[in-house]
């Protein structure tokens, strides 16, 4: 039962062409018939829209008619663009409402692992970390001892996971990329999702083990333990001890029990890489209903990506639930600015070329692709790389788009939780947390199988409607967050994937 | 049979003390008795040193007399300095002698393997490369199914190797950073020591297969394969095409012979890291005899890490064969310049309060001490991280001092030996090329047996001399390139340490 158009949202004066229109085509729901060619992916007026009168898509306005536009006509450059007021208004909260949550008694439930000090896991593994990759083999030969049947007696433990990096020493002893380094291995070393986890230096590196416990309050014991190769006479004695110090922790690690618990235990974090034309109208949107679902539920979902929002960061800053939390966002995006000015990169998220012949019209528009993974909550906090969630509700945390930094700096955050949406086919997976691949397209779901966990293609035949699929995504997340594996950690995808962001000069 | 002191060499002005000298102490093989107190690892005066003449140690200027100097008197900060026009002189090539060869009968060999394009192994690995991060996990999966007896029929492979990394996605399609990457994936798909490599992509990454193969001008077939996990079918199907790819390459990557060949063939790769008082006493100096020993066999070897020689570049140009070589050493100092100042980071290698505190005196002195590893011969090129060396002799390349970093540029320019000073205790190998890492002191050799290859301590107990030590080094250079296995080797370090020099922001 395919549907040859997307309807985004009931109040939309414009809907998308789920394949090519011909003219005299009539458009599904309405009694309108297309007025021109319409090629798939592009817009078409629902309504007669007259000039200067904003186009909405996603219930949002994505800019403003140049032309009067009739019903059936395609709406594209030639007749849309942004107004430049628009543009440079930040209307910090104009948009922002109150979330409408469920009642407690009436809140869905996850089976989740409630540790010690309260915060609660989907998984159960424990963590070799480094502070440098002067201790990446080692961290490396530690886990592997625990490969295969090593781990047999201990059924409640999910693995011994390395998480090795790159980093850690021919870099500053002071300032932003020495500070997330810290954050993001701290991050990773109080995650719940560890039972417990060795960190691992060398000894002469800059990122020193013990500056790195201090700075970041780490507090050491039986949950959290560093091991300095120089003082333990090198790697044999250093990965002899560490497999020594993991033996005696897999009882108690193994001692977990699952029990029901709310969902608003639950912290996602929002991804996408290799995006399609499907992106923003089939996966991004349905992630966003599951969103707002768990926002509902008293849950908690990160947004990140900032290079993907930039232009459009209007979008979010219109939703903060405060000026300050907008004024986060906006001094994020001024540093992006400066950093990709000194670094050579280039902020852009103007359409492409590409872009526009697949029907993105606006930054916006492109932009309220992306973002549309984040529902229509508030924005309700905004934090630096790799800092600790504590928010409730939809948060930005400031990342690269590069998958696995921006995915590493959500872990350390606190995720318990991923979603992933992907049109090209993204194979990411993220160690010690269950990772969901979105597919766009139903093409894509099928080609790969052993990667993709959900096809979001239904919503673009007309087979399913964006809140059916957000609905299922929401119960799927509840259900790996109980256990069930996700397609990546089936293959065992997730340990090479830890790329702290690198944000200084090599020396 | 300890000495008091270490005599760099025979032409010096000054000794360097073994021990805490205390007043009155004579001065082994010299007339002079200590006017003060010397810490051990500061300079003492073994000749009359008049204001304004140059202090020599290895042989080379390291300052100035600001005041005349008594035989017995500590040579410090107090009466010694760099004079400011030896410091802007070039003096391009001022320096440079022609090497005295070995005639060819009478050449060292070693038993390597001959490839079929002429190229000489010292190893024999298949290699499992990545475009990007996002491939990282299949190319590992590939490499663990040839862990354990999966090789056993083929005793001359020396194993399958992953080398993947964090990088390849979320950086601009053009520029530095991304012909950084592609040299230095490149250059390990060509390297010798591999038998063969496939050349993993995900599909839709900035770092895209067949435009690094094109532009870095790969030949493929047999030797160097590609695969992309999306045109595949996804992770599983690729890590079983990648499988079936390796065992069909096993029988013909089996069939190798190790023959006498000329160290003609070896190119060394210099590195040094967690340096202490001893790296510009001990190994380093050692080492640097025995690059004297591999240049006078017609062989090669590399010096690195700019930062490490920054202020003191006048020390290589001097030895430059031409003005142009020098000059393009010149040209890497200043774009060092400009990339630390966009991002952040510091070019400063004077002597810090520590090094001071140790007996560093001068910017030439410390630098001198990270240079002593690259002998004395002429400097016959220089080139950009991870380019193709193909000069004989001593050549430069441009890389961090960060030690996987460095190392990764080293080994895709062709190295095919690498040697590793270390004060502090440094664990680093590099697959597929050898790594031998020398200890500065007996101390650290004792401390960490496990990891380290050669002791450099007697040379400052007096037990040997610094050609002792070269000799040896270059000896087991010789054993190590005909197969016997280093210390990291025996350990399996080296898989985790391929970091290709991330140059630009993540994005
Ligand atoms: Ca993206
Ligand atoms: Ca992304
Ligand atoms: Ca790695
Ligand atoms: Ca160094
Ligand atoms: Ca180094």
């Amino acid at each position: 039962m395919a549907s040859l158009t997307i309807r985004l949202h009931p109040a939309d004066n414009v809907v998308v062409a789920g394949a090519d229109l011909l003219p005299g085509t009539r458009l599904p729901g309405t009694d309108v018939a297309c007025g021109t060619t319409v090629p798939a992916g592009h817009k078409v007026a629902v309504q007669p829209i007259a000039a200067g009168e904003p186009v909405r898509k996603y219930n949002q306005v994505i800019g403003f008619a140049t032309a009067a536009i009739a019903p059936g006509e395609h709406v594209h450059v030639h007749n849309l663009s942004m107004g430049d007021e628009f543009e440079r208004d930040y209307a910090f909260g104009a948009d922002a409402r109150p979330t409408d949550l469920v009642p407690e008694a009436e809140r869905a439930t996850f089976q989740g692992i409630r540790r010690a000090d309260g915060q609660v896991a989907t998984r159960n593994y424990i963590g070799v970390l480094t502070s440098v990759n002067c201790s990446a083999t080692a961290a490396r030969l530690i886990a592997d001892h625990f490969r295969g049947a090593a781990l047999a007696a201990y059924p409640n433990v999910d693995g011994v996971v390395a998480l090795a990096h790159g980093y850690g020493c021919g870099m500053g002893a002071q300032g932003d990329a020495i500070d997330a380094l810290r954050r993001t291995i701290a991050g990773y070393a109080r995650h719940p999702n560890f039972a417990a986890v060795l960190i691992i230096g060398l000894g002469c590196e800059v990122n020193q083990v013990d500056r790195l416990v201090e700075a970041e309050g780490l507090e050491l014991g039986a949950r959290v333990r560093t091991l300095s190769i120089q003082d333990l006479g090198g790697t044999t004695a250093a990965v002899r001890e560490g497999i020594r110090l993991i033996e005696a922790l897999l009882p108690e690690a193994d001692a977990v029990v699952r029990r029901p618990l709310p969902a608003s235990h639950l912290t996602l974090a929002l991804e996408c890489g290799g995006s399609d034309g499907y992106s923003g109208i089939t996966a991004n949107p349905a992630l966003g209903h599951a969103v707002d679902l768990l926002v509902r539920q008293g849950g908690t979902a990160i947004l990140s990506e900032t290079p993907e929002v930039y232009g459009a960061e209007h979008l979010l800053t219109r939703r903060a639930v405060s000026r300050a939390v907008g004024e986060k966002l906006v001094e994020r995006i001024r540093w992006w600015e400066d950093y990709t000015s000194r670094t050579g990169g280039e902020m852009n998220n103007n359409p492409s070329p590409g872009n526009k012949k697949g029907g993105l019209t606006t930054i916006l528009e492109k932009s309220l692709g992306a973002v549309a993974k984040a529902g229509t909550t508030a924005l309700t906090e905004v934090y630096r790389y790799a800092e600790p969630v504590t928010a409730k509700g939809l948060v930005f945390m400031d990342t690269p788009g590069y998958d696995p930094v921006a995915a590493t700096g959500q872990v350390a955050g606190g995720a318990n939780v991923l979603c992933f949406t992907t049109g090209r086919g993204s194979v990411f997976g993220s160690k010690p947390v269950p990772c969901l691949k979105l597919a766009t397209n139903t093409a894509l779901f099928r080609r790969m199988p052993d990667d993709m966990d959900i096809d979001c293609g239904p919503i673009a035949s007309g087979d399913a409607t964006i809140e059916e699929v957000g609905r299922r995504i929401f119960q799927m997340i509840l259900d790996t967050a109980s256990g069930t594996k996700s397609k990546s950690e089936l293959i065992g995808v997730g340990s090479d994937e830890f790329i702290p962001w690198q944000m200084g000069a090599v020396m």
